[in-house]
């Protein structure tokens, strides 16, 4: 190929917003995405897309960013490759619905070089906040699909991954029903870039179906409390613990874009309480023990 | 003194705590403290008390705790004194109140030991959603005599501790008009231990005033997402950067208590907008560049 990777991976995230954005709209049949393009003083720049008040999403934000300069010395230690001069491109979408019952998700792609490595990295998962063990599965099951088609065991591995990564060891819970999450993914980069492309496409068939089966459920104020509630959850395991957030505030990135994956509305009420046997009972034992979707 | 100092700092934060806890209840009119006992795994234990959904607390803790055991080493590393083995005892509020013209507000005292080493922290700052500077020249008036008291000097240090660890890098935006800061005051511990009880005993009177000339003002909707965004500062600053917080998450401390600071209900929209010359965009002014209360 005559360009760099780390052109091509920034056309093709930028090509993917666009998709995901229209798609998203569409669906959302009520709310438009604004978009934010922003520079970052120490090089590069960004393209951010958020939509607020829509009928399906509360907020939804798609995100592409490619940014380069030196790391901080401390920072790049903690990375695979050597030195500290670096660039990332990637895609990152967080849609947090507004009924309780259609779950939050994220994904996830990226492309970085350091210091003569370069590896991608990404994935996805599936946040509900009521379960529908037919939507979890439906979310693994495109994934396995994608997965399988790479390298036979690969799903298995990367989802391994996911419940490992996307975990709150201060809360004892996965944050929700997991997916896939792969990070220096490197040696034959052609191919990670065509397995890393494949997860970004895979995001919309995954995701959409289960949002539109589960949009028109009513529901009152007792779902959208434990919505609030859970969604504090997400708020920590970002804040916290999220490679993704601290790279950016790290990398001085722009501040807006990379915490617009926080939740629009969110509860803290002190040690809630939940029902024996009641639906969020049931979530929360899934939480505590991940499980076999596919 | 017969009694180590371990066991005199638990006895006096026990005393604050039921004073601390009559004089709020007594102020929201409304509202009732219950209380949680709990036991560290590791050691010790605490006693957490919280009142939620009160007339002028929306959500108000204040919790005791005395721990000890084992550190994690590579976290014991960052701490002063030598070796693994520890002990802490404190007493540690957060007030969010209901009205967004009544600031919020933290108080916190605690005694460390570590191998061989001891030594005592604290501090309290005002986090106001809409600014009254006699309210923050109150508070920072009242600090200033009981630093004064115990050296001259010391109001303007720990005022400028305060202004620096209350301090969101990512937003270059103080947490709101300070107040003062103290850690490792070792050295003579019995005077550092009666400087840590003064300070304790100074929230009250610091706090109370402000909080009873605020209360009957009214507000709307405006006020109310507005200080809505701004605990969302709140929270970026007590999961991303507290060491108290990140010091009871590294010693498994109880989760609930140590989360307790939290907000009751937050927003983060995207990118909000502050109209130039309004009482918001007054408030950002000062954060933005800390100043001299008295």
């Amino acid at each position: 190929m005559s360009q760099p990777l780390a052109e091509r991976m920034h056309a093709f995230c930028l090509a993917l917003q666009d998709l995901v954005c229209e798609s998203l709209e569409a669906q959302d049949g009520q709310g438009r995405f604004r978009e934010d393009g922003w520079e970052r003083p120490g090089g590069g720049g960004g393209r951010s897309r958020v939509l607020e008040g829509g009928g399906l999403f509360e907020k939804a934000g798609v995100n592409v960013s490619a940014v380069h300069g030196e790391l901080d010395p401390a920072f790049a230690q903690g990375l695979p490759g050597q030195g500290n001069r670096f660039f990332a491109a990637g895609l990152s979408l967080v849609l947090h619905p507004k009924n309780p019952y259609v779950p939050a998700a994220h994904a996830n792609v990226r492309y970085l070089e350091q210091g003569g490595r370069a590896w991608f990295g990404g994935g996805t998962d599936l946040t509900p906040y009521y379960l529908f063990e037919e939507d979890a599965a439906h979310f693994h099951r495109t994934l396995r699909e994608v997965c399988e088609r790479y390298e036979p065991g690969r799903y298995a591995r990367l989802k391994l991954d996911c419940d490992r990564y996307f975990f709150l060891p201060h809360r004892q819970e996965a944050r929700g029903v997991g997916g896939i999450f792969f990070d220096e993914l490197g040696g034959e980069l052609e191919g990670a870039f065509a397995f890393t492309q494949a997860v970004g496409e895979a995001f919309l068939p995954a995701y959409l179906p289960i949002a539109s089966r589960r949009r028109g459920l009513p529901y009152g104020e007792r779902e959208e409390r434990w919505q609030q509630v859970r969604r504090g959850r997400y708020v920590e395991f970002n804040l916290v613990f999220d490679r993704g957030t601290t790279f950016g505030l790290r990398t001085h990135g722009r501040v807006e874009s990379i915490l617009m994956s926080l939740p629009p509305l969110v509860r803290w009420p002190y040690a809630p309480e939940v029902e024996e046997g009641s639906a969020e009972a049931r979530l929360l034992e899934v939480l505590r023990a991940p499980k076999a979707w596919v």
